[in-house]
């Protein structure tokens, strides 16, 4: 069987969640090609090789740019601050690697716009990882409004809610500089949300965005009070929350909300859909149910949303894993969607999302970012 | 339009849901007979003179028996403690009353057996108060069921779940006593669970049961420790909690329980079927909404339960009330129930539950009664 | 003790609602003053009729000006479509009467600038009938922010969805013509929201909005296709749905929707709230729970929402109708509101919500309006 | 670092299960022993080297005895049917391996006790595979009550559903036949409730217990309809339902249902607990929440049933997978009960649930047999 040699760059959050997917995806799928966990990079080498041992990579690399050369290599998977995405994504594909990319795809619409374009000179698949799009629920959403059981699409409403970063005594961080992430809840969450709008109702035509920072200064690491002396502080400069209204193309209306200040919700992504005959709502919180409502051919009385728990043989990757009820997790997003990857490198069709996908998406940030300073709409035009 | 004068026995809790329907069906539904709010009983003329004023009663009284005798009188309603429901309905009865009484129709089966012959012998219209019945839902519920919607009836499961007599320091009162109230939760709670079993799926043939007293002694009301004095206790001879195993006689299984012991649970009666072809949960803090589930015709992921609200006009009593979506509560379960017996009374036709099915309903809780004191299982014989 | 003679203009749902909330109150809350259904008014000398009957009413009229002018009737009620509020209030208040006026107070601000003018100079108490402040759930919600437990407030989430104008066969009526209605879903269901959100969180600075009207043609009224003839249209000139973003004076962040095309939704009226140290929940579909999350002093693994239902001594307005547990529904929302304002007729103290309220409230609508139209932000000026 | 290799007998749906937990366990926990996929037993040698392949261990073989004998062996996993339970234990315990046995533990008591008896003479590790006490939700609420947290408990409620044998055409199998299962859902299903149970409130003093069997024969499989031939039919001598009343040694009141024909749910694992101060509750389908009702210090207003999220650091298990909110799933109930088996041969200390647990929980499960059978109470004895 055919390998497929993976070089995973960054160890933290996002390289447990790819490294696990990797080792469960021949447990639950069937693949002719086989994942294997080749080297892991982080700048720490004390970091890098305590993670190579605990996640179960064969080698790890200080040098992402060694990695990227290196012969032994099929695919570079980015997990990475964003700062770091463009550079090695396009350096990756030149040299005729598979990438698999962290969301947002980069910093900015141009960074992205020329990863799209390396993506498509290359003869490479390529993804952007939301890994959302492949909660179970989600995909059943997908079936349900492409066969039209929902009518026309009248409404999209998103919100993504988490609280980690309420307590002012968080100190500053990667997530929290613009230089490095872009932007804050807006390019970390808001991307998630734009890309299961994408996904469930294609592209949106025109946005009105506003942005919020609440906490404009933090202490920064190891400056915490103490012996009377002042903490140190950096600044905030990306937001802490983000909204904004959308026309989409197909003229449905559609409102988003991204914020890392709802307090009580520590992962709530959630989503709504109204359409002319049917509706569905999901949260990625309870991530295995789709509550689905659907008109009944006459009124009987019988009309409600159900709660379907997408743990059936029906539901779309759901038969790999276990019987009906028994449900799955988040970890199990990145497997479906490695699952995808590796499939797309065993049949050489690029699955989706992948870099078009990522810089569509990177213009809707961007687009509301724009909003958002001139107080104005703004057209997509990609 | 001919007035129906109406005798309230009692004007505490019940004194208040009742009072309250008899103004409220006028406004709602339409009737060909007007409920009047003739008098009112009670044995304290201050509290009861009160009461009258305030709910809106045209006289009151002292003593039941001369209600009973009052010509100007056509409806004896009974909400006082249950020892006094036998004597008052078997005298209102053969006074030539129509007569509605609270649950548990009496103490024993032997009172019930009385009542339920002398409402046969008279010509008047009877019903027992199980209010629940009148939930749009559990209607709702009902069809269903007798429509065959859900197959073959497998299961039914029960709870009624109260907490309000947690506190040690809760006084003794007549729900404590054996020779006021017959019984505790099993009389005042379960007897309701029994009714809507009875209701939904026919008489239960055979039951297994137990009963249990958590406190065993409560402070006398206005002997509350102070001063160094100890209180004085009353003895609790009724139960907190009951349960029972049983058999319908269509073959179905049954699982009650009954409790004033279940922290949390303020009125949390519910109630579960499972049929061959569908199932549906209900749950009266939550009574506007009924829980459904229905086989597909084809297994296509779209199976889950349906929440249902019973606010629309194809539900039961729902459309006397407001459009769908803005819910009723708890005494419109009375309204619904007090246009029935009126209607009856229009009409001629003895509405359900009746005293039969309080008499039948007496005979499940003896029957749980006698087992949970003989650890045996005991055959209904009604 | 005292009279309060009320003249009622308008017998639909707002006329049965309001009528029922007279009869109701006296049996659940003590006042000093007695409110008398003096009489009804409809166009309609048969319909107004039949009502005065059902409603229970003492008389009616076919004249709203009669009424204004009877010196027999101490309040006017204004339940009639949206274009005739500024003509009666002003008239009303000028007359001397006390004045309740349905939402949203007028067609335009222009309009409810001058009936707030009105109702200042007059010595005369006046509200605006947003009721769903009045639900327990609500006022519970409100002493937790102004107690200051929820700490600062970061963000508020609303939206209003109802479903019944979904079918393109629903024919034109007075709330799809601009104008009489003034607009659509923004003034029917936005208002509302505004309401809450002005309640909860204080007064809106600044909003980007933006309106949809999804079917932009109806049948007129009996002429429903038949006999090969073609039916009729009218033109829809109002939103079937609007949202705007806003930044409130207290710096916290609002997302708004309200929208007739929401399917699956019958009277959806959510809210949420975020603060430094807790949220909140609402659904006016189950009006009496009320989700709260608090944080704990020290993290234990107890975090989580709360369901409150809100039906306890402790809550607001709870205490006046049943035991914990035992719900109220979408009418005791009038009852309480109607409580309020005839202890403000009582005690000569205007409660809220008043015409200064409807007065900023429809400079909120009229503000999303501009920027709906405009697409830019609005300032509020008020 | 040390190797546990491991013989696995068994290779269906919890062959799976265990494989994948012994797979997942290192890259979640830390632990000083490693654990060994060294063999994997089944009789068709072609569906267990399959198998083999598939779930990634080292051999295979097709006499259990062999593996049992092997020196390269530390750990006997028993995922047979139930008839094979015993001897299979026995043998690895007499052989000097660790045991882990799937529940129930035995097809007797008389069985168990000699699996007990022979686990305590033997120097090894034995476990009973009760996954679903290792769901963090339910550890939480095993700290809750043993905190006192819940003060003294009164009530116990459980109810395990399925649904997936409701069709009268689902064939024969192991499952429904006595010799090799023992019994149905009491056995299946059932001693799930009972471990749950005993794990939270201790030893179960008596019970009165009913079984049912809804579905009496079922078609042979491979004898499904066709040509007109008539289907032949093997006899199902196991319960397709269980259920009892039971009493705690520390007093407080059970109420137990299992059940494969509760349509509608399909792995609906529900538990309820009532205290004196506090109550939980817990479903297997949600299985990352648990709702916590605790009385407030004074009654405020804000006391109702928290939703908790056990998916914080502060929960046990949760801090080894994933950030806040970010749920796991069945699976992740082996991982962690694999955890367990693993650190206890690492420590030498024998982890809960053991095979003392599996023979009280068969003593249960009998008691409750003998109680359908006699129609009596039946007092626990072990």
């Amino acid at each position: 069987m055919q390998k497929i040699r993976i070089g995973m760059i960054g160890y933290n959050f996002m390289g447990k969640a790819h490294s696990h997917a990797y080792r469960d995806v021949p447990f639950y799928f069937d693949l002719n090609v086989e994942p294997v966990l080749q080297t892991i990079v982080g700048r720490d080498e004390d970091r890098v090789s305590a993670a190579a041992d605990k996640l179960g990579w064969l080698s790890y690399e200080t040098d992402w740019r060694r990695v990227v050369e290196r012969e032994d290599i099929d695919l570079i998977d980015i997990g990475t601050p964003n700062h770091l995405h463009s550079e090695i994504a396009i350096a990756a594909l030149e040299a005729g690697k598979h990438v698999i990319c962290e969301k947002p795809l980069a910093l900015t619409l141009k960074q992205a716009k020329a990863m799209r374009d390396a993506a498509r000179k290359s003869g490479s698949i390529h993804m952007i990882c939301h890994n959302y799009r492949f909660a179970p629920a989600v995909q059943m959403a997908k079936r349900l409004i492409e066969s039209g059981q929902l009518g026309e699409i009248y409404h999209y409403r998103a919100n993504y809610l988490q609280d980690w970063l309420m307590d002012p005594q968080y100190p500053m961080s990667w997530r929290l500089n613009k230089e490095i992430s872009g932007s804050g809840a807006h390019g970390d969450l808001m991307s998630h949300s734009i890309d299961l709008a994408r996904f469930l109702l294609g592209e949106i035509a025109e946005v009105s965005g506003m942005m919020k920072t609440f906490i404009k200064r933090r202490p920064l690491d190891g400056t915490a009070p103490g012996d009377g002396e002042e903490p140190q502080y950096g600044i905030v400069d990306v937001d802490d929350a983000s909204a904004f209204l959308a026309t989409f193309e197909n003229g449905a209306m559609g409102v988003f909300e991204a914020t890392r200040f709802a307090k009580g919700n520590r992962n709530a992504n959630r989503l709504e859909v109204n359409g002319s005959k049917g509706a569905l709502r999901w949260d990625m919180e309870n991530m295995n149910l789709l509550q689905v409502y659907l008109d009944e051919e006459k009124k009987n009385g019988l009309e409600g949303f159900r709660t379907i728990n997408c743990t059936e043989e029906e539901h779309p990757y759901a038969g790999a894993y276990w019987p009906s009820g028994h449900i799955i997790g988040y970890e199990h997003t990145f497997v479906n969607l490695v699952y995808e990857l590796l499939k797309g490198i065993e049949t050489g069709r690029n699955p989706a999302p992948d870099f078009e996908d990522g810089y569509r998406n990177q213009a809707v940030l961007e687009a509301v970012e724009q909003s958002a300073r001139t107080g104005r709409w703004v057209k997509l035009n990609v």
